[in-house]
């Protein structure tokens, strides 16, 4: 960490910073310079508050040279982490592929589904049954009733489980789920995130829909403080000037996020679009680009479904993107993951 | 509502589609064209759910005409919403200053700076108890206790509170609390949303950090679909490329959405720039805009906030502001807020 | 075109509007409904100024149905733009592999790295001889002598030059050159683009950087009125929020462009991420999406590079890049360009 | 300037650094730690390409601590700028009034608009002669007959004028012309700002649509580089994500620049919105904030101007305007520019 300070800082508030961020097992060194000053600061500044340094009446700016997350950073933990749900595996070079509706809808719509996602290829089924909807005269989901058919489409298929929580008092109904999702507008909702520290279940974390890669990181981090370290980073777009598509997919999340971190990542082209037509063409990027796993919306009937249709593919497309993803990501993956300098 | 029909429609689909559409009360016009054809709808299309439409086989692509809310829109309710907590207003020609420090720190603190806003002009008294912080190891606000502080600082002084929840299992600590913060972050936590519509507290709803007006005022339905209409809107900065300020404080959304509902809108500065050297002059921007209040970050001794004391203006400061931004808003409300149109 | 007339609306003025209207060949359906009226058009709106009709007294809204452009939309030419240099072709089919130096040092290293990059697999050499810096104390490009050295590297491997022009009267040096490009802070230097419409040489047209698709679109109309056709867009990242790449690469934007146009679409991930080690995750990415080309940066000695040597790649890493982007490419290319609707 | 080192650096590359920042007169300060080391450097690094420094094998990271300018940096230049043209001056507690017309439509409307904008208050005429549109197929100005009408407003006027030029090549019909405009898509148009640089003229230069601060003070700094030292820097909204305003008003642009530098801002509200009925509260909001001046589209008959009516007011709204914006400046320009700390 370095910090600038101001033209004409006080000598005696500069001793007693030292002092203090000494008592505190930095190591500081000072650059007096004619027309600025520097004081450098080695040590673990993870823990030190930015803001405080940069309220202080002698400093006028403070610099971060190293990550603020220590828990979810590789270069603490250089190994990929690897995702186990009942014998699959996502990261590490194992591909995860989760797909189903936007919204469970009943018991017969959400296991044919899960059958024929399964049939296609997919390794986890998804399927919404708590709906963050932007008004509230939409569908907002079964709820709990909704968890349930996705237990019964789980006891059908074999398949594992992802659904999304949307407030902690929900948590009580996802004891059998596989995989807790935790949606765009929540990757901010803290007290969501300590509760979710707490369990030991994987959890796919979504980027912030205006998050910077380092608060997704923190987000992921306030999770693994909590003792859970079983986190997916999901890429699904981000908000940007252009209105052609839903947002913006961030395709240099997955070797960044990779990079700066041992957790896997995962992109979610449904959401990242909403346009189904580039469903296909975004997943073999997402492969190309050396993700972890994707995560796509596939409905038996789009335009009929209750909610997302626009953005949901058919099960003979997904099997189609499936086929292509495998042999694009099976090439690419060494590839792109060879090095992670 | 408009909806383009594909080249290539087929008939019986189309029939089908204004069947349905009848049934549901909507008046139906078509236009046929050589190269397009459109459908117009004429009806309550606020609860039409548009992605449904956009999914159909013969639908190109749907446009809305009018806004999808409809108990915060002007356009149904003409007149200013006023809120009163304890003879205090805000709105319809009322101007609220509401000052206080980021965190509540002590109860001696906290009692420190009512006195000092109160004696400054302030008519509420803010606080974090509960602190929203994207770091886990960032100080997390002294909660439940800080409420407390809270409620001595309001016996000590007589001003009315305004403090953030961050999770619906909080809210049994807000009971003597006078008016309820949703932060930025939450302002598409639904769950938490549809509580607050339950309760008779007045709300100070944040825009989220890359929330839409039409987002922002959907948020807003959600409470007043529960029945609490008692909601002022804050314009808090949206996130932009622009590194120099922490957001970009976004000036129009004041005359803006004044014109678009009848909710008052007030302005935060402090978190819109992040700079305490900016404070004044969007404080006085905003009272020239037209806005029906300020909320502003006072700490007696800025440099040792326990949080965000880069954008804290000191007791004096708050006092200079107010004089100057009273005068501004004396002379501009009227002349702003004339016509509605 | 649908125009939605204010609540009040003068009759006459109406009558008026339409009988415009219908002077200029337009169609006009009206559907009056008891909260609001619409005016449907019908006919080429392309030429009509929608801010014009905006303005109107009577006139509240209006929303465009079909896009503005004409010449370079696929809806009117299904058929893929092939451009052909020399023997050398791109679009329809065939990969573009653009490569060489951000800016021209010498004739020694722009021969030395043609050389290079020609081993490599690239089909044409870029080099930058006349430079746009946002500083002007930095290195402004050797200007009308890198344009002569780019011709001796040519002389030297038959390799096509491509080189950016900033201003019109640069162009006198552009004879000899093969593809010239219009860089992102150019891409609506409108007088520029008129130029370079009545030219015949085909033009690389880069995406502003915070253009949207319909802009860029209607700067590639710009040169086609012109009657020069011979355009190849180019996706190089746009402007967020997020800084740890220089800029967002949009990866959507290869197959939405290519669906809306029938231009080739190529991708400069060099620029679109500002670091060496996305480069080849993100050729790779473009090539699964479908794109027509990539445009790399290369440097025989990026350290020592004049100009953005933190972004370019070496000579030995790009044959690396082209290796793996010719296989998926060639497996990717018909897979995601197979339909066009 | 702070260098952050890899982890395993090479010793003899880094005496290498070092002996060369030597040679070119800085100080090196080493801060050798555990995790990491760090150099810094004290001098004049504005004139120090940090790609170059960034793309070395033995650097990790660079940060810059004082800006990259010079000429237009208040740090250098403490005092205000102030500019003059035949007696009105802009700047330094002085009030610059600038409206006129989107486009010069004929002598008669210029001329008529001309008298009343000036009988309203105006101290400048603005008016469109060549015109940036985003068509080809929309009105382009008309470009050299434009300018001779202006000078016969100011003719009849005496108000000094103000319009755009978008190409070198016009530059000799801007002879008589008082005050030349530089428009948002040209602010990084390098080639015509160096031109720029060499005559004697105030150029309104405007922030480019997706530009940050600095990189608007660079384009300052291209112009002054080049001797020419009057420059009025124009805030005039920034693309962001939200639809409902043609673009986001920076209105913290206005403190922040100057601030920053010592140049003149002003505040066009026409553009930033794109809206008549937010001009008059932007236009006070401006004020308000401590702008040196505004620029406002004014036409005599908004609905049938030939180029952006729907943002135009008319001469008596202008007249309301400019009446409120002077009282609330003279009270406000004082208070919110007492101190450039």
């Amino acid at each position: 960490m370095v910090i600038l300070l101001k033209k004409s800082y006080d000598k005696a508030q500069l001793d007693s910073l030292i002092a203090w961020l000494k008592s505190k097992n930095f190591e500081c060194h000072l650059s007096e310079g004619t027309s600025k000053t520097i004081l450098g600061l080695i040590g673990d500044t993870s823990t030190l508050d930015i803001d405080l340094l940069k309220a202080m009446d002698i400093v006028e700016d403070v610099k971060r040279i190293i990550e603020p997350y220590k828990n979810v950073n590789r270069r603490f933990h250089p190994d990929d982490t690897v995702i186990e749900v009942g014998g699959t595996k996502i990261g590490g070079g194992n591909l995860g592929l989760i797909a189903g509706p936007c919204s469970v809808e009943s018991t017969e719509q959400i296991v044919e589904i899960a059958k024929k996602v399964k049939a296609a290829g997919a390794n986890f089924l998804r399927g919404g049954a708590y709906k963050p909807r932007s008004s509230p005269y939409s569908f907002q989901g079964l709820r709990d009733k909704g968890i349930k058919m996705l237990l019964e489409a789980k006891k059908e298929t074999g398949l594992p489980i992802v659904t999304e929580i949307m407030d902690i008092s929900q948590l009580e109904h996802f004891e059998e789920i596989d995989v807790i999702q935790v949606g765009t507008r929540n990757m901010q909702n803290f007290e969501l995130l300590k509760e979710l520290g707490k369990i030991r279940k994987p959890i796919v974390l979504k980027r912030g829909m205006s998050a910077t890669f380092e608060e997704l990181l923190m987000s992921a981090e306030y999770i693994s403080a909590g003792g859970n370290t079983q986190i997916i980073l999901c890429e699904r777009g981000i908000r940007t000037f252009e209105p052609a598509t839903r947002n913006t997919l961030d395709i240099s999340a997955v070797p960044l996020l990779k990079k700066l971190s041992h957790l896997p990542v995962i992109v979610d082209p449904s959401h990242a679009t909403g346009k189904s037509s580039l469903v296909k063409s975004m997943s073999l990027a997402a492969a190309a680009a050396g993700a972890d796993g994707i995560m796509i919306e596939v409905h038996n009937d789009p335009p009929n479904a209750w909610s997302d249709g626009q953005q949901s593919i058919t099960p003979d497309e997904f099997k189609d993107t499936v086929d292509a993803v495998k042999k694009i990501w099976s090439f690419c993956y060494g590839v792109v993951n060879e090095k992670k300098d």
